[in-house]
């Protein structure tokens, strides 16, 4: 069975997509821990991130390099901070989280924003993308 | 001055190391979220990840990828899950952490362990890197 994420990449399920290459797509998390939480996976659905070839696994830590300075540019924080847990959706994602402070990275604590918010976040990212 | 980071790969204070290249540097965190909790530097001593060029940053996360699967050898877990934060020691760090459940990446939650249960598992580590 696909994956959230997969049916995310196929457009069955809406996101607030940030970018997109050949290989890996980025999109703001509904549940975030911070405002401008965002995924970065690979379009290929591999469940485990160090289950990735060596070349698929530079490009998607390249990929999220290349979101990073739009993220901060959008949203203030001190940081991009990086988690990769795993144990929840069987599809490797990276989470780059606006850091001010460590509790920003807190998967117990999730913030409550509206479709609205969450779409004038991804539009104010995308703004800042090369 | 030189980061505790820079310290400890200089020698000047002492670490359970995991590996070493020319450029990188593992060794476990004194402070662990679980057994087996390795930190993954730059022998440079820069601050911020995102700060890194983009060879030096690949390469790390390849050293990384590298040392994942000793530490899942050594370390009974379901998955290695990666951190980085980035507001605490001014020198880039990715945390590899042991997750057998979320609750394994809590910051706030560390372990107390002995010297010689750091130099157990450390070894053991090592004992599993090609």
């Amino acid at each position: 069975m696909a994956s959230i994420f997969s049916k995310i990449i196929a457009g069955e399920i809406p996101c607030h997509k940030i970018a997109e290459t050949d290989q890996y797509f980025a999109f703001l998390d509904v549940f975030p821990c911070a405002t401008g939480h965002t995924l970065v996976v690979p379009k290929q659905e591999i469940d485990y991130l160090f289950d990735l070839n060596d070349e698929l696994y530079a490009g998607l830590m390249a990929f999220a390099k290349q979101i990073e300075p739009a993220i901060r540019q959008a949203v203030p924080c001190k940081r991009v901070g990086v988690a990769v847990i795993g144990l929840e959706v069987p599809h490797a994602h990276i989470h780059l989280i606006p850091m001010n402070s460590m509790s920003d990275m807190n998967f117990n604590n999730k913030l409550k924003l509206s479709q609205e918010e969450l779409a004038e976040t991804a539009a104010k990212i995308r703004s800042f993308l090369q």
